[in-house]
């Protein structure tokens, strides 16, 4: 990667996450806001059907439709897959690679503050998620491996990446979290010009990243239903260590449930409402400091 | 107001409010939790069809769908209309008064707390909420009167009320107000069973009643397009006194637009995420207290 030349932006892929909605309408009445003299920005609404309708997606997860099957498939009578074809065709016009960044917003219900999250570990990603928790320790960096059939937008390009913020409810915009939201956004682009430019700083950082290494589900009886709550000491304690034997969920009829695992992890996406009919309560993650020069 | 003989506790009127979906159903499973010697309570799920969909609603909102229009028109293609119908059968069969009280349970992403919305001023209403306030100093009592028109599910009874508890996110469970909420029943269906038995405390109380005096909507632009979110200096204020020159808006291109009343107001619902749709950014309320002996 020598030269960023083209970034995308796309907000509202989940259309009750109006932090990313807004901040594209606002880029798209202020384009001065995301340009910059050595790259071009696109800023997109990801599903405009679902962000009229004010709900998540119409038919389908629109950031799991990103798959090859998809895009090979001749035709689908489901929104969010045809919708995905297109934003592929914008993106990367003619099967080319166009845009060279996407960035991809999105907001949670669990108390992730401001979050990169990596689909891999591009040394150009871990130098740009390093500087940003540099410059502000509210950010945190999570990575989860995308796999060829997981389908997110943010792997349709090698430097994909999501920014998840939270804890905010679906359907709200929290005036705070979308300034913040905005002023990551502005330094993100403010890194791809100095970088362009060759004038990044040489940070001698350490990153601490957070790990998926799986999810855990709520206890469900045997038709599905969920028989228990994230327990009321591990809400909004995203990114905090859960030891073994910690309680982890509290049954509708008041029991601790405790953690079972062998060593402490580090969850994630606790309570993030659209993950209970994924079967997600939280991710768990490790802890890991990358050394960056 | 003799004796109260029968009760309504509904919960999951609107379908990603998750609090009352999954306390009924821990009453189904544990009708003894609500059962007493002196009444009958029957709990019940309000939009079984939403609650799947976990939405709100699936054609309309069904708690504004209790109108002596709808229930007099013939029939109805719209789900909530005909959910409505079918409520008013099971809780006023033929028409003849059934249950003596509707307890509604609600959720909000605005802060209220532990509130009950009271629909009219009856006496007994005024005590039982005075006796809450007075028991759990986190109740707060609103009042929000309602007109024949309103189709609020409360007001099929003259001792309905609502209890609306937040902030919590649409589609999530929050493990510590749900307990909150459950303790709450517990008190009311305390109180009844003590009123029953002549034993009500005669409690010389001054309640503290926020008195709905109107909505305001969020600035929008000539399509309808909201224009600014509510203030980060009003979120999550509700019940603080918010003064004629305060900030109640940041539009969108961070200007503060301030408050224009003549008087101080008691902002609620502030940022409920099912008002946008609606033109609500928050009631507003006058602080008021009356002597209850």
């Amino acid at each position: 990667m020598n030269q960023i030349n083209r970034v995308a932006i796309v907000g509202g892929s989940h259309g009750n996450e109006l932090t990313g909605v807004y901040l594209v309408k606002k880029f798209h009445q202020y384009p001065n806001l995301i340009n910059k003299t050595s790259f071009e920005t696109l800023a997109l609404l990801g599903n405009p059907k679902a962000i009229a309708a004010r709900r998540r997606y119409i038919d389908k997860d629109l950031n799991r439709c990103f798959t090859v099957d998809n895009f090979q498939s001749p035709t689908s009578s489901i929104y969010e897959e045809l919708r995905a074809k297109e934003i592929q065709q914008i993106l990367q016009p003619q099967n080319q690679e166009f845009v060279d960044v996407i960035m991809d917003l999105h907001t949670t219900t669990a108390n992730m503050g401001l979050c990169i999250i990596l689909g891999n570990m591009h040394p150009f990603l871990l130098q740009l998620a390093a500087n940003l928790s540099f410059i502000n320790p509210l950010v945190k960096v999570y990575s989860h491996q995308q796999t060829s059939g997981s389908g997110f937008l943010r792997s349709l390009c090698p430097l994909g990446f999501a920014i998840e913020v939270g804890a905010v409810a679906q359907g709200i915009l929290d005036a705070e979290l979308f300034q913040q939201t905005e002023q990551l956004i502005y330094a993100i682009l403010q890194y791809f010009e100095e970088f362009n430019q060759g004038k990044i700083p040489l940070i001698n950082n350490t990153l601490t990243l957070y790990k998926s290494i799986g999810s855990v589900d709520y206890p469900r009886n045997e038709d599905g239903e969920i028989e228990a709550m994230i327990h009321p000491q591990l809400q909004f304690k995203d990114y905090e260590p859960l030891h073994p034997g910690d309680p982890i969920f509290l049954t509708f009829a008041g029991k601790d449930i405790l953690y079972q695992g062998e060593s402490t992890v580090y969850p994630v996406f606790i309570n993030e409402a659209a993950y209970y009919e994924k079967g997600i309560a939280m991710h768990l993650s490790q802890k890991e400091w990358i050394h960056i020069s």
